[in-house]
């Protein structure tokens, strides 16, 4: 790996580019957000003045070419990824661009071939991140397992609280479906043959005219079977779940609770063996929280107070292990001992 | 924030500062590891080796007061460190220090002490990680809320799978309860009072000589109270649960299904409002992987053909849902288009 | 209500009918077994030899016109049910008719118009009995209560571990799929008004030829819709699930922790008001154990030697809680005590 | 088994035993109540004349006397349990007594001694219901099946919603942590050697002076551990839970979703083999209402129509499973087919 950061170019930076920058910046190791690009031009601004060292591009095509960015993450319109990636792969750049790779599947299969033609390598990742969540991608690697056997059906629920006005009844299948089409193809490893879409009776929550929810029947090449209900109105909240059906068993993710099985008479999921498995995200965030105190020159979380309470208690713990009774706890005035720091 | 990343050392690279090792090096933003200090400098090496830019130092002192440090991960044996916080408190250095603070109250009083009348402000963090698990985070909030009404009992569970024979009887107060000490000075915002240990029978697992599991019931000064089992020879994995009892209802976390409250005859849990909050974990490690893969001139995830399939069974959905008709897809030959590229 | 018990004859003593046999016998209240009927001579000898006072009746059409019955209970094949069912309203019999009514919608429709016409009122209750399940009556409830707005879609689970090698693909819509064909004319309060039925590549565990598992969708009348998996040789289990999807939640049963509900950014479910709520299946059960050890002259449960102890240490409980310390429970010796009783 | 039913009188008809009342004229197979005694002679007669063939009795020890009484089902105040109690040893009449057993343990041990002396062999109950609760049953066969090996802990909670307020500190423990003093003896085996109560700073919800929560610690006699919490304002509702602790694993009950094992780094719980177990109850309640509203001259439940549409809808489910397409349904006029019918 290199020794030096990844320079990152941000193209587009809405709502999902912005979420994307902060990330870079404060969540991310090795990477280094250098340069924005986007249409509005204040909005570029006013995000790129939040961070040190970022610099606002006006063409993104131009940020795409610039000797200072080593890879671009595309979260522009649909509309334009076809350039701006087809720029990527002509550069040479690495690009991570948001779902849908283009708006139609010519327009797809050119980039497809251009990737192909010009690069000869893999440069586009796109943007399905279900293959990322820890549960999906545990899910995966039991199916992938065998120890299911064959996975025969799945069922996928995907559901938004509600959506704004503008949202149309096509990009039920555009922005939402697409995410559990890759799913399906992921978890087959196959492609889809045939689709079926069926609208219910709307709710009464959409707007006029929108066929929500909907449900969608996926035919496999090899056989298999899924179905998708996605209802973007539920009012309920945001609730994506999987489950797929293997021949020995079956595994739901979504539920809150990680991988799910059920087989041979038994429901159930995994327990940890250790700390590092159950409280990595804890220990994470906790040095993540250090670092950036640090930075700003504080001390956040537990202090020499609460390290010297917590010896004590434990000094008595052990007198009442030893004898069977209750033992007071000596702790040292804290108003006294703290007098005059600043805290 | 400073602009330049914080310079880490660590101190003490066993299991759990080699962990902070691949951490800060492969997961926290904004920090770089740049020195460690081990006894086993062999060990330290090895370690060092595997990143770029790490030094190894063979004084842990020495690595504290160097100038190319800013902040020391203090992953030693408790029993040194004592000497290795006032160092740091000695130099300004921030210091996040792996529990215990030191082997005993006193000590752990002088580290107080000499944080304030030395540095007159905090320098020094503790490592007690539960605060930052997310559940315990937002268990915490909520009983700040008041929503819950006055906090009254705490009933902690802290199950290891097996531990190795040199984990002694008393190990279990200061290794392990130890955690759940914090847990509900935490949560109890108040110091506890009394504490009493009882041990059953012991489980025919542990060593000879061993009491395990325990039980510690903790009476706090204003008047709470907490029960915690303690098991670590319990067969089952690693389980650390806590549920608190409030006056209007109770939380408990560490069920792996997040935060779960019973109040007015209801239990449930919250539903994410949007795929940030469900899915911000996902983003995260699609970002982490992109960047990881791209620094390795690699791509990794979902490619342009994913992208392509994607729109492809898209357009055919739409076709659906204006016709109520299974729709076949039309797929480019897969072979074909890729003829020649290196995968 | 009549003083008298009802008088039950059953046909058919297979699985089901044996198993209603025992039921009515058992745990029935208000109702006394007094006739079998079988084709196999000896089953129907053999069961009814089991109980007091159960007479056999080679003629199953004899059962039903006989005046010592009083309602009758339909466990033979589907073939006879339409000729059994005509008989009991010829003669004005109430019977309780395991699914389904009838073999196909012709026969079906002349018991209805019978009923009709000869009885004038109701006389037969078919054995859908999902509808009498505690979780999808308390959905069903919740469902008419209006608290969830509009129904728009169900989704129904219906798995079976194994089935035997004479299982038929058609007998997965006729014995299994029939039940959620019910569920979901009972749920929407409607008529389906077109069903497909699709099937994935089958499992490898499922007898050659036989399409297992099966989709069905539903589109109801008014505009609702269902899914349906039926999977009878899913090797996990009975797993009988349904989740119905209203305008403002959702409601699921069959998760094995009653009726689970999605709304507003929560998940949850009820927690009971009382004892008598929570307990209630146990109070059953406790009493009908103690009226049928009775019955046999015994006792089964907790002894009086249970009631002492549990006074004793109650007692003791009270002076501990009086004082904040252990108390040692004083018991006179059980051995000496019971001495010479028979137990 | 005694081929009559078993004659019951009813001691003490408050909330408890006109519960009881009911049970055994509506839910018990094998029994018939045929006698009621209370101190309030209007509340008696008011619960006979509920039923048929129900007589009263002034004089609670008469009722126990006389000869048209088998079994006695006592739910009177604890002060007159041990007359009561003794009269039936004495007439040797069944009982199943309410618990507690006695006010004092010198009473319940002069029971006892009644029972070994006068009746020789047992013929009082003691109304500990936890034991016949399902889901407690599962958990103490699986703990003496011995797969989790030697229990070593039990912690259990118990709490209601509210109370009233003539509800006192003292009836905590009499009342409410007697169930789990005999959980905790039959689960163990074993006698309580040691009990402490602690009570930490009460609820506000609480009437003045009350101690409400409270923590008991039971120490077994061979070695075992209990922590119990009752909390009998928790303002939450009924909630009975119990989590025993062995060598190898963990079950948990009143959950509200079965028994729960935790062990080998795995939770879960049993999915039923077959609808026999998974809808035991559904089929119960579905006869029980068939046989009531039989002998009121009803039907509830599916009707001939039901079982008609249903049929319609599997013929055409079985023309779609041949042809992969949506078949419609046909069904009669409803309206027109029922005309003139009584519904």
């Amino acid at each position: 790996m290199s020794a030096s950061p990844l320079r990152v170019g941000i193209i587009g930076v809405g709502m999902m580019g912005a979420d994307h920058a902060d990330r870079i910046v404060h969540r991310i190791a090795g990477a280094e957000l250098v340069a924005i690009s986007d249409p509005d031009s204040e909005r570029a601004g006013d995000l790129a003045a939040r961070y040190d060292g970022v610099r606002t591009v006006g063409d993104p095509l131009q940020l795409i070419a610039g000797s200072g960015v080593d890879a671009v993450l595309i979260a522009s319109p649909g509309s334009v990824h076809e350039e701006q990636v087809l720029a990527c792969v002509e550069h040479g750049k690495y690009a991570l661009c948001e779902k849908p790779l283009t708006m139609d599947s010519e327009s797809s299969l050119r980039v497809v071939e251009a990737e192909r033609n010009k690069a000869g390598r893999p440069l586009v990742q796109v943007g399905f991140m279900r293959r990322f969540d820890p549960e999906y991608a545990r899910m995966k690697r039991l199916l992938d397992s065998g120890d299911l056997g064959r996975i025969l059906l799945v069922h996928n629920t995907h559901r938004n609280k509600t959506l704004p006005k503008w949202f149309r009844s096509e990009m039920i299948v555009s922005d939402s479906l697409v995410h559990e089409v890759d799913v399906c193809r992921w978890l087959f490893d196959d492609e889809i043959a045939t689709i079926t879409v069926l609208a219910p009776k709307p709710t009464s929550r959409a707007a006029e005219g929108m066929l929500d929810p909907q449900v969608a029947i996926f035919q496999m090449a090899g056989g298999g079977m899924a179905t998708t209900e996605v209802f973007v109105n539920s009012q309920i909240g945001y609730e994506v779940r999987c489950e797929a059906v293997a021949e020995l068993g079956n595994v739901t993710v979504g539920l809150g609770q990680d991988v799910f099985v059920r087989s041979d008479n038994h429901y159930g999921g995994h327990i940890p063996d250790d700390f590092r498995d159950r409280f990595a995200r804890a220990y994470d965030l906790e040095v993540q929280a250090w670092v950036d105190a640090s930075r700003r020159g504080e001390v956040v979380g537990p202090t020499t107070w609460d390290g010297y309470a917590a010896t004590a208690v434990c000094t008595a713990a052990l007198q009442s292990l030893a004898t069977g009774r209750p033992v007071r706890v000596d702790l040292a005035d804290r108003a006294e001992v703290l007098r005059g720091a600043a805290t």
